[in-house]
């Protein structure tokens, strides 16, 4: 199958409404992190240089680099996302006649399913960390742009939210029990995280429009 | 120049990311909206025809028929956003040595405003129109598809407020008090309805889950 990410947008969209469920609201919420990482970025390059801006110049290099590495990771894991979905289905898909082949099956199933959830929890840990990023760029950069800051902002919340949506999907069908409870714990703090820093964020915007 | 949606994703993220202001935040609020619309037609799709949903059948092709209308607008938007914030970099490049050309210029640069807060501003309409179609598909819809029905509000309504920080920005530059008075008002109610329809939506899914 082509990559997602070499499908020109108009391909994506065509393939993501279609009847098939994959790709889905994983591969967006990882799409809309990589858009959060791509816009702060762009701020970074449009603070780069500028009169004005003398004192955060280091800061804001570092920075940039940090949302690079982060929109790297996160345009990856729009394919990774519909890739572990496809292992589930493929689980799903066993045969299951036998006694061995119905734990087989099972077992193979249980995999799938974390791998499912492991994925748009790494989503939400990056997206976390792109506010990080933006929190300073919004800030410290190029005021001019300061409504592409809140957009940066508002995509990573929304990237960590809707990973959230699909991470618990998966945890519905996981039967370790201490698996699920270490997920949900940690996904709830990324997601009450996430919500408080994009508030501020969009603060900051406020008082600078 | 190629139209942003021919680009594929990691190109246009690519685009988004480097020293030019466009495409920017606009282009992306966009983008989140026909996200959102593409996962609502998703939906649609794996409801159609489906054991357990014959009741729905009717509803949902009018709801497909709907979603799949916006995500064509908000795709074409996408573009026209970033046409918009190119005609203000053209009208603010224009000469303005004697007095008539400044007078010109400053003309052009108005209405080359409104017409970027105008773009955006289509764009928050076409989001609140995602989130009343998604509402009923989150109820109605196939419930192993409960979590797309939620990316899909997430996106709808980051469409929305990503809109609104673009209108936002251009408002700054607009001298005409009563257009201004009249978007904002507009804007608001669509801000707060937005977020109204989107915690509805995502209880709804709450509750499913």
């Amino acid at each position: 199958m082509t990559k997602l990410v070499k499908m020109n947008i108009k391909m994506f969209l065509d393939e993501l409404a279609s009847n098939s469920p994959a790709p889905g609201g994983g591969s967006v919420a990882a799409l809309s992190g990589a858009l959060g990482a791509a816009l702060s970025s762009m701020v970074c390059n449009l603070t780069k240089g500028k009169q004005g801006y003398e004192k955060v110049q280091d800061e804001i290099k570092e920075l940039f680099q940090q949302s690079e590495e982060l929109r790297k990771q996160l345009t990856e894991l729009i394919d990774k996302d519909t890739e572990a979905f496809n292992k589930v289905m493929e689980a799903i898909k066993m045969p299951k006649e036998t006694v061995e082949q119905k734990e087989h099956r099972q077992h193979a199933m249980q995999n799938a399913f974390k791998h499912a959830a492991d994925v748009p929890l790494e989503t939400a840990r990056k997206c976390i960390q792109i506010l990080d990023c933006t929190r300073i760029i919004a800030e410290k950069g190029n005021k001019n742009s300061i409504s592409d800051a809140a957009v940066s902002a508002l995509m990573a919340q929304t990237g960590l939210q809707a990973a959230y949506e699909n991470v618990r999907i998966n945890l519905c069908s996981i039967k370790d029990t201490e698996y699920v409870h270490q997920v949900t714990t940690e996904l709830d703090e990324l997601l009450r995280n996430a919500m408080e820093k994009s508030a501020e964020i969009l603060g900051i915007v406020e008082k600078a429009l």
